[in-house]
């Protein structure tokens, strides 16, 4: 958008979700109580940014006549979208980039997610993602035997020890977690979205894994260093901790609750087409926890019905880019619907590498989505000046 | 609907809005507090028929793969045009007869609904709208003298005397409504929309009102002459109640308060190009009431956010008519704003004429807006058959 805007001569907007950041509309109760989050839905985001435009519109000097875009990535990308769909009047395009508009209710498979993630350490290796197939079953060993626990924990370095079968289910579930985290982030040169990394991390933390067929506990430990390019890459760190995989905080509260209301993405695992533990979608599972951790439950149709599913085709001027190394393109739109609900798809793209700043180290894939995309913007603002203006009277 | 169903082979649904009728979200007490009244809005009524439609298609067999097409008439109509725009994944066109969905902010003068109102009763006879014009000072003038209230209360054959000036408020604007009923039922045939009446109505008044040019007292007595068709068609009322202007029950309650605070129409009288006493709109007097009738205060601007007010051209295949009789057609669509939102007008038509049964005394102009009603959803149809349709799979 940086890059972008001076070309477009563009004025910037960027608003915040409400219940994130500092929007929070019951301050620091906002999250205390089921009914002050009744307000917490992506319908009500939507109004407000249909508000704050017609605001903008009515209190900037020229703005009045001017078209608007909306852009966003990952969630940020399917509000772009849904802006475009649900108030057209407002906005004369979208880019809707890595927005998984489809990973709801049996769209896609529910596998495929885990798949891509799979994908991007065995392209790396193979070895690497069988290393990390073999890792659970050699977690799950050592767990069993005598004292196999503090084992782990000091061959992970975790800065608190496991002590229970359920801590052994958390460490499983933040190690995978953290593979997911690097696939979404490979990225071609250092970053720091969720970490601070190397230029494409899974590349260096598979030099660590490139050997599957070595001991439970030799493969544990080479997990750790894989695990400590991604958590130490500063060298900072002397522990690693199990209840952290991202260092910034992008509303895990706001998200959370999402989570169990609207925003209900089945996933799974079987084991043999991705590198995980076996993991059926399980709803009922889902919706217990959600009604004890936020008294509500999960309406799992709703996204669906609301916004149309695959059954799109009738809106237009819709960009949905997707990085074919970012697991959430297993539920976006990677081919083009019609002639103006446009795919690009960036084949050394992660998560929405295409909205990230100019980089020497861009591949060439990334740089030609980047000129469609300010391509198709160019087309929707000359349309929008091309097309006759309803006359804006004051009648009263 | 029932007449062109069987030739369409559909189905037809009758949903019930929200509030309206027997859905009733929290029974007896829904109208009681503003807290169960905040469920009651246009985007509420509009899921709940995506979730119909949706529920529908899933259970009964063989509806799944079929298109379905929204009908409805004066606010039904709005919701009808909305649910396209909002939900065009779940109907595949929409019939939005008589609908005002510019009857909002200042996207019309807010005079039009009246000047509508004033030509149905001039066309009928220039005498009429003048004597009726002139029937506020007479009454005016009479309300002053000694024994005035009483004389005309007597002539008006009223239920309840009038006693105050508050109450000489509400006769004439009791009077106004009646004028206002008229022009939107003024319909070829004997009908009961909101009172049982003769074919042609407005004729038959305007046969009391040949003549503006008589006594404050003889202009009365021919009012309550024009009166008495309109409240005693049948013959069977004793005298006349200033509290009532339908027999029907439209919902007033759901109505009253869905009018203080997303359906906010201005409307305003200037006594020239109308033929009423001058009244400018005044948003914070309703506002006031509002706020005294149900807590709650008017959002004048939040339907057009919301809807899109005149910027609505995105859109497709949604048909607005209008009855060039009916006031209401003041705030409809009465031009085509694409070739695929079509405005069809009916000059002898009244409120959504088209939508009621077929009958012998129909005008040919509401005959060729049916037909092209009907050709317009046969070719809705054609197009759902004729488009790819998205494989629905079951992926768990």
């Amino acid at each position: 958008m940086w890059d972008v805007a001076e070309e477009l001569k563009a004025m910037l907007v960027f608003a915040e979700h409400r219940y994130y950041g500092e929007s929070l509309p019951f301050g620091d109760s906002s999250f205390k109580s089921p009914r002050h989050l009744n307000f917490l839905t992506s319908e009500q985001a939507l109004a407000d940014f249909a508000e704050l435009i017609r605001h903008l519109k009515q209190t900037i000097p020229g703005a009045e006549n001017q078209p608007v875009i909306a852009l966003g990535g990952s969630y940020g990308g399917m509000l772009a979208a849904w802006l475009r769909m649900k108030y057209p009047h407002t906005v004369v395009g979208a880019l809707a980039a890595s927005a998984p508009i489809w990973q709801f209710e049996n769209l896609v498979p529910c596998g495929i997610f885990m798949e891509i993630v799979t994908t991007d350490f065995k392209e790396s290796d193979p070895n690497c993602s069988e290393s990390i197939r073999r890792s659970w079953d050699a977690i799950n060993h050592l767990a069993a035997t005598g004292s196999g626990l503090q084992w782990i924990s000091e061959a992970l370095h975790l800065c608190r020890p496991l002590t229970s079968s359920e801590d052994i289910q958390n460490l499983k579930d933040w190690i995978s977690e953290t593979w997911v985290n690097l696939a979404m982030v490979d990225y071609p040169y250092e970053s720091n979205f969720l970490q601070p990394l190397p230029a494409w991390p899974i590349k260096i933390v598979c030099q660590h894994l490139r050997n599957p067929k070595v001991s439970d506990q030799q493969l544990v430990q080479n997990i750790f260093q894989a695990l400590n390019i991604y958590y130490n890459y500063s060298g900072q760190a002397k522990c690693l901790n199990v209840s952290e995989t991202a260092t910034s905080s992008l509303g895990t509260q706001g998200w959370s609750y999402q989570s169990c209301t609207e925003m209900i993405m089945p996933f799974c695992t079987n084991g043999i087409d991705d590198m995980f533990e076996p993991h059926s979608w399980n709803l009922q599972e889902l919706s217990n926890e959600c009604f004890q951790q936020w008294g509500v439950r999960p309406r799992p149709s709703w996204i669906t019905t609301l916004y149309g599913g695959k059954n799109i085709s009738s809106h237009k001027n819709i960009i949905f880019s997707n990085g074919e190394l970012d697991p959430w393109s297993g539920g976006g739109v990677t081919e083009d619907i019609s002639d103006t609900l446009i795919a690009i798809k960036i084949p050394e793209g992660a998560h929405h590498l295409d909205l990230r700043a100019n980089n020497p180290l861009d591949p060439q894939s990334v740089l030609l989505a980047r000129s469609l995309e300010v391509k198709h913007m160019k087309q929707w603002i000359r349309e929008f000046h091309a097309s006759p203006k309803t006359a804006v009277l004051g009648y009263f």
